[in-house]
């Protein structure tokens, strides 16, 4: 007897709730939401979609995904020079880091990280592309995350470009900015101890 | 020298993270999650939207939103005797009380809640088309919030109804099931103990 809203309205709620941070019942919400403000957000959000649809690729060089292959950081002429490579596990990454203007850097997307148990080897990852293009640069930083997985996965890179003339390196450990010291876990605290710097 | 994807990605971002429950953050990973499932998530989404979009209608007896009008509630023919009302102030709380199974009752959408401070009024409410239908049923439940603009609302609407030879009965207050003692405001306490029944 339960009637909310017709099937158009179910399956919309359904694909939303498959999106990340949205469960049912905030899909559900979003939903109505939408609903609320057709021509203001719901008509908008169906052109964006649609539009990103079908301008967004995968840049053929580093993995980023952008509107253009080779995206706008790989063809950057104010990143030319090759100085540092971040390799990052995700695009959401690379945006992290574009967001923190670390400078005239450029980046590899592995897509992942080596992760036995769920099958993922090095041949899922971009690490290949990775080998194949790493001479290019002065520095490759691995800025993986600092999980088991992430950690294995710099090993095994490392491991690879030993043979290469590289600097390679990893970001530092220490405590976040803005981070209270009682919240922060054993580990990260004697590694920030062990990196101190003077003042 | 910022760059995080085209604009197409961008405006994607801004009209997700408008959504309740998503902010910027959690907006990006929605749409990098989406970009990584174009064929199984992304088109189908961009579908789901649109068929929506053409095929919502908000009922014109009760103020739901379904595909058709009046909506599948208002014609179920299992809820034409019209034993109760359940006034609702939004089409989510009609879901939820649908999702509740309460049986064959019908509703009445108002649209929000009296609000002197932000402007909104009676007549921004679906009050008049409410006394218009109310004589139709037997019995009207003010199902609005236990908040203290729901009970605003639910007293305008008793004064309003008064004249007419209705029962007019609001939700019970009390523990809700699964609900620890320990974590209830002494007000719900109070009316759970004063409403009390014999096991």
């Amino acid at each position: 007897m339960m009637h909310t809203g017709g099937s158009e309205i179910e399956q919309l709620i359904q694909l939303l709730a498959r999106l990340p941070g949205l469960g049912p019942r905030s899909a559900r919400r979003a939903v109505l939401h939408l609903i609320k403000r057709k021509d203001s957000l719901m008509l908008p959000l169906s052109q964006a979609i649609q539009r990103a649809l079908e301008a967004v690729v995968e840049c053929e060089i580093c993995g980023n995904v952008d509107t253009v292959s080779p995206c706008n950081i790989c063809v950057d002429p104010r990143r030319s020079q090759n100085l540092m490579l971040l390799v990052v596990e995700d695009v959401s990454d690379l945006w992290a880091m574009e967001r923190a203007s670390v400078g005239p850097v450029r980046y590899h997307v592995l897509g992942g990280v080596l992760s036995p148990l769920d099958g993922i080897g090095p041949e899922d990852l971009a690490i290949d592309t990775l080998i194949a293009r790493a001479h290019e640069f002065a520095e490759v930083v691995l800025a993986v995350n600092a999980t088991v997985e992430g950690q294995t996965t710099a090993h095994f890179i490392t491991d690879r470009l030993a043979a290469m003339d590289i600097k390679i390196t990893r970001l530092a450990h220490g405590v976040p900015v803005g981070g209270e010291l009682d919240y922060l876990d054993e580990g990260t605290l004697s590694q920030a101890l062990k990196a101190r710097t003077k003042i």
